[in-house]
């Protein structure tokens, strides 16, 4: 899969983004804004507990719907906040579709950042007054305006036949989607019906963002929607679906190496499990386990931590007889019994590297899957023993 | 439940412990003794890849059996060594036999330390012998020998009727034991029959080491054993259940505040859930929860981790507007919404201490569980970046 060296819109899409105040200076406002309707379909958080934007969100595309334009705000989630969370969201959502000119049932709104404070919803109304003019068509605007610890906008573009496929997303902390994930939003101008879109986006979320963890913490405000307008007319729906996944894929892997604190991307390859679920787990196992990510953050060779990640994996089939594990391609346990590496100094520089790639092959049948995860460094502490205050 | 202010060893039992060069000088081998055969029951880890000790005790105590003595080394956990590890094992358990002039199949052997790694078993025998001389009643010394990163030996005793009740364990990292535990031994002189003393261990480590997690990774090592000697003759049973729970639940708060790197004790308590596996899910989600454990670190009164930390149990029944959480006893979330806390700083304060309490109520039913946790920080991933090259 190519990208486009410089992410871009597909056509009728274009975003702005501003500061309200509510960060420092950066901007923590952001709009999306489709020219005409676009089909959509919407993945939200498995979190019992969701945010006000997603309990209207859902209700507004239960399966699948039309969206005209996304408005995401930073710094405050707006959960946990009752009744006037919902009427909050709303009215939010409400100011974007004036400000826009398009039905207020066709925006939906996102917010992310601390929980448990109302949202400055005056502040946000005021903002957005005005905004229409700022509408401009590089994604990598729209991805600075809904930054939280992320340390760089995330976006990224290719072509599927004569459409284009764009994934704005956030992630950083509290990032192991279920379902659905962090914030992604993903445009294209293919014209694809609403019933394939959501397979499609199911398929592609199921191998790449939910497939990703930072922290093994689930956030309360996950969204991950993908609208196309058709502008570009009907593509054909296997290459917008591999184009899709592969997207998705880079993705997860660019939100992975920017974890909060993260050095470095982690990911762990499975082969040879019983089955897919058990390839999923244990490959989730790996890259959520404190001490392989120390593991990888100091670069230290030390199967063991492997070894154990696989083995706690209780409800899954593992033999250690037939497990075979190699990292960064330098094999060190084959069939019960570690492998003698002659060359530690080679391994423990492949592992200062970046990435770490932990491949472990169960030798029991065909399920396979891929994770992606980073390092537990001193950043992820610093960042968040204080992040309700700072 | 009153713990001896100096903790002791009950009849019959006896320990030593010695350097043997696996540490650079601090005691790396321990043998633990009774004068007279012992009731026992043992659990194991469920970690799929185990030790060559676990794998050889697990044969000898299923179903329970008889014990007289445990030998424990320390730096290398013999696991991951195929057969030749098994080999070593027995080794180690027959030099202790023939030290002690006991039946080796009366010996159990503990290893812990780095995966992968031979065992040095030819040191273990030579520093077994003449070790039975050194045999003494502070269960200290023994809790010392089997220290691996804790900081300090973990031993107590409590009284039960005419008995003694003594834990000497050791925990630190890759610590979420399940179904078993880390290093545990038990000593009693109460008389015990075999098939009672295996339900009552169960039953105490299901709310007690079960119930415990530093970093939630399963050991491959871990092992709880209980010996009873029968010695002080015949106790309550519902007595000695009682006082096995209340001591387990004492080492499990102890081996939880000294996790590696931890400032703190965490603990979670949850009432109201719709059945008890919910209530123990839950209250695992919030000590594991790496967002919870460094809000604990810093003393940040984030409320937003602790709802993201419950509602991300998925399979669990949640209901926002019947949940209650407390934080140190202040309520900060009532069914639904956020509570103003007048005085924030006093709450800071109260976070700042040891140990951190988090309370939810779920309002669904009688489902109750509290789990034992520790804060995140800086020092666990000192402790772990390096810890094979240490």
């Amino acid at each position: 899969m190519d990208f486009h060296p410089q992410p871009r819109l597909p056509r009728g899409f274009s975003c702005a983004a501003r500061n309200i105040g509510l960060k420092e200076s950066a901007p923590d406002l952001a709009l999306f804004y489709s020219a005409v309707d676009a089909e959509t379909a919407a993945l939200f958080t498995r979190n019992h507990v969701v945010g006000a934007p997603v309990a209207v969100g859902r209700e507004m595309l239960a399966g699948g719907g039309t969206l005209r334009a996304i408005v995401a705000n930073s710094k405050v989630s707006n959960v946990g906040m009752g009744d006037e969370g919902i009427a909050d969201a709303r009215r939010m959502g409400a100011a974007a579709a004036r400000e826009l000119g398009v039905p207020v049932e066709h925006v939906l709104m996102s917010s992310t950042g601390v929980i448990g404070r109302r949202l400055p919803i005056e502040r946000i109304e005021a903002g957005l007054a005005g905004m229409k003019a700022d509408l401009q068509d590089d994604p990598v605007v729209g991805a600075r305006g809904i930054m939280t610890t992320d340390t760089h906008p995330k976006a990224l573009s290719c072509a599927v036949g004569d459409a284009v496929l764009t994934i704005v997303a956030k992630g950083s902390g509290m990032v192991e989607p279920n379902l659905a994930t962090v914030l992604i939003y993903i445009f294209t101008d293919a014209k694809l019906p609403g019933g394939l879109l959501d397979r499609l986006l199911r398929d592609a979320v199921d191998v790449s963002f939910n497939m990703l963890s930072v922290d093994s913490d689930t956030s309360t405000s996950d969204t991950c929607v993908l609208m196309a307008n058709g502008l570009a007319g009907a593509v054909d729906p296997d290459a917008f679906g591999a184009a899709l996944t592969a997207a998705g894929i880079r993705m997860a892997e660019i939100m992975a190496r920017d974890g909060e604190g993260a050095t470095k991307l982690l990911r762990a390859r499975i082969t040879g499990a019983a089955g897919r679920d058990d390839a999923r787990r244990i490959a989730k196992s790996i890259i959520n386990s404190p001490l392989v990510k120390t593991m990888a953050y100091g670069a230290d060779p030390n199967l063991g931590r492997v070894l154990m990640a696989i083995g706690k994996c209780f409800d899954c089939r593992v033999d250690p007889t037939r497990l075979s594990v190699r990292l960064n391609g330098v094999p060190v346990y084959d069939r019960g019994r570690r492998v003698d590496v002659s060359n530690e100094a080679e391994l423990r520089a492949l592992l200062a590297g970046d990435p770490v790639d932990v491949e472990a092959d169960l030798g029991l049948g065909d399920g396979a899957a891929t994770a992606f995860g980073c390092d537990l460094t001193p950043g992820y502490i610093d960042e968040n023993a204080a992040y309700y205050s700072s």
